[in-house]
């Protein structure tokens, strides 16, 4: 992830300083020379006339040793820079577990910068130690934490992958609206707002835009929030959600879809295994174990597989439960060797207007869900192209001519097939690095009770 | 921007099938093959016994000649496969305005895939000569034209290039949230949202939330959406925008920040200059001028220099007036030859809280805004890292503690002198290639009377 060896203008212009910036990575190529650190004290250990302080900065961790004298008062968070020799550690005093456990500081000035109130709990430990409720009050500081910061520079080279790999394969990236002016595919969780003399409303998914711009670009892709109000405190609600989101024209069938969102998913992963090996390793997670293909199978046939395995008969419901995904997930490691396994031809009436009718039984839809490591990860599938098919399924799911009148137009004026997919980018942060519960992997969580802070704390719901 | 060379998987499947397709601008290389194209009818030219349509993909345009039953029914923007043989144009009859001039298909086989509706207006001509109600009334459509495409291709570089810019020097991307819990910086712009039984807003700037993360991963970065509800209807005005924000710490001074954001600035105009050629040729546009520094003057210097070149007196006045930003843009052009130019030390009271007050003359702050081709592309600065000197600003500037409750927790444990800036992604592709007005540099934009339908025509207010 980070690139030790940026010197940039800022350190160049400081030469004209007393020193540049040594980043802390760096030190262990500067054995014997006096260098200017800045950063974070992480630790602080006294052992009578000399003190240990763990400086912390972006690229990592390093030793400092100082006379009491010069770091009275410091303690954990106070910002200081220090100025000291880098020497080389005997070996066997080497401290395995530090990228910099070669070498130790010297330090000869330590000027405090900013200094920090009292923390209110130990930071300074592998593993954060603290609730939910507390990692998320105090989240400005839980986010210093080297195991709770490996969440998010996980997330980013998820994210970075998603657009990486359709970039690849000529994708244009659009910005997504986030206020729409109707909601097209049922409203009973979404979020209102007011707009002037109007009532608009907060996206529930950029499907309306992306499929419509197909007919302009072929191939676009979004990364952008959606929303939901879930009125429900459960592990994996949250009301804001990066959705990662695709579509594109020109498809043969609808398993084009799955084979592009195939590729995006491998594509994710390898680079997450490129660039996050040390970040997988604090949480002991290891990548989703892929086959040479990831299975699929049909809404029935899963039903059928898991009532074989288990004598649970869900062979009637529209969908699958939670049980039943843990189910198929590990039927598919089981017989296929791989963590993510798609689900096709989920029930028509229970999709969207767009889903496009499988023809040789239009009551299964040419739908395609990924469900890895027991939950739903993504949905996707081939949409209607056909506007007076679109026209005469808006009406029977009841949806309004007018309300999707921008959508309306790009089929009136010749569109190829098409599909597409999203995926959340919490929720795959989240199963690749093993959480338990959405909102670790949600930098600034958002749910019934918490905008940032608890809502029912500052914000008392107004009386009637 | 196109990779014309993709092939993939898709294409490859389908040689099971009778053929792979083969993308327009790839025909050059094919002369003497049988090809197989998709796409849309761009416009159709009747001659007797033989018909030209030129036919429209994502990677350009190529003429098909046809015999008329062939071609019977066709008109713009069907969408069609097409079989045929490339063949090499008599050397008199290349066309050098299209990339693929050099050739024709002479079609052996048709096949209609989507027909397409009458169209309201001549989408043939280089330029879309329609109203700007219309270009917005019929968005679907019209982002089908080559010339409004390259507007969306070009933002999409914009916007890459400020990632690329940042990623290089160790920023960390993270997602700003939409959805706000209080109104820190003033509330008469701001949308409400209904929140389960609370009020929530949509963000006006990240600004807290980076200025916050700084704490954390020094140098972050982020592209979202910021919200005004700005109730005018100007060129420039629109509800939902694309803002480029970055934050840092460990700056020597407020220049480190007006450093960075110069740089990231010349990364974006030379990516443009790389990848868009094509499109700024379109628009007949060229980048702005630099020279080897944009120069930077303080407010008050901007307003002497403008006196002394046209008598108007603003030297009193707490900013610049429209008038001044291109007066001062002028003088930016012709004494330095830059086409923009920063201005600093505007007055801390107009600015908001954590605004850094120059220690030398606390009126005015260490903030700079860069103006461009006559108005202001950016705002940014260093900010306040002290944690009383915060909270006293804050209580002089009417803004309350528990509004900003995650932001000061930063600052409570320990951070560094900090600074950032925001760009403002469809204002920079605005004048990037000249558009008069903000709204064709937003897909979709939104504004008081419109979000994607005109309001007053679908949605009419409600009667009190």
């Amino acid at each position: 992830m980070i690139s030790p060896m940026v010197i940039d203008f800022i350190e160049i212009r400081s030469e004209n300083q007393s020193m540049i910036r040594t980043l802390i990575l760096d030190t262990t190529t500067k054995v014997g020379e006096t260098v200017l650190l800045k950063g974070w004290v992480n630790t602080r250990r006294d052992h009578g006339k000399i003190v240990f302080i763990d400086l912390r900065d972006r690229t990592g961790i390093v030793q400092i040793v100082a006379s009491p004298e010069l770091v009275e008062g410091l303690h954990s968070e106070d910002v200081i820079y220090v100025t000291g020799l880098v020497k080389a550690r005997p070996e066997k005093l080497v401290n395995p577990k530090l990228a910099t456990g070669t070498v130790e500081i010297e330090a000869q000035k330590i000027e405090l910068i900013s200094k920090s109130a009292d923390l209110p709990f130990d930071m300074s430990k592998d593993e954060l130690d603290v609730e939910l409720p507390t990692l998320l009050d105090y989240r400005a500081l839980t986010l210093r934490h080297p195991r709770v910061q490996a969440i998010f520079r996980v997330q980013e080279v998820v994210i970075d992958a998603f657009r990486k790999a359709l970039q690849a394969k000529d994708f244009l990236e659009f910005q997504a609206p986030c206020i729409t002016p109707a909601v097209a595919e049922g409203g009973a969780e979404v979020f209102r707002v007011k707009y002037f003399e109007h009532e608009a409303y907060l996206t529930q998914s950029p499907q309306l835009y992306k499929s419509l711009l197909v007919g302009d670009f072929e191939r676009v892709f979004s990364v952008n929030k959606v929303f939901r109000a879930e009125p429900s405190v459960t592990t994996r609600h949250v009301t804001e959600v990066v959705s990662l989101d695709a579509e594109f024209g020109f498809i043969n069938s609808w398993q084009d879809v799955q084979d592009m969102e195939e590729y995006v998913v491998r594509f994710i992963f390898t680079e997450v295994a490129k660039r996050c090996q040390h970040e997988l390793e604090m949480f002991n997670a290891t990548l989703p174990k892929l086959s040479d293909k990831i299975p699929i199978i049909k809404l029935r046939e899963a039903q059928q597989i898991i009532f074989d395995r288990t004598g649970r008969d869900s062979r009637q419901e529209k969908d699958l439960a939670p049980e039943d995904e843990r189910e198929i997930c590990r039927w598919s490691l089981e017989e296929h060797g791989s963590d993510l396994v798609f689900v096709s031809h989920f029930l028509t009436k229970k999709k969207p207007f767009y889903v496009y009718p499988d023809p040789e039984d239009p009551t299964y839809a040419f739908s395609v869900d990924l469900i890895g490591r027991g939950v739903e990860w993504s949905s996707g599938g081939q949409r209607l192209n056909d506007y007076e098919q679109i026209l005469k399924n808006a009406k029977e799911w009841g949806v309004k001519e007018e309300d999707i009148e921008l959508y309306l137009q790009s089929f009136r004026y010749g569109i190829p097939p098409l599909g597409g997919f999203a995926l959340g980018a919490e929720r795959m942060t989240m199963h690749i690095l093993g959480l338990k519960n959405l909102r670790e992997a949600c930098m600034f969580p958002r749910d019934m009770e918490r905008i940032d802070v608890n809502l029912r704390k500052n914000n008392p719901a107004p009386s009637k």
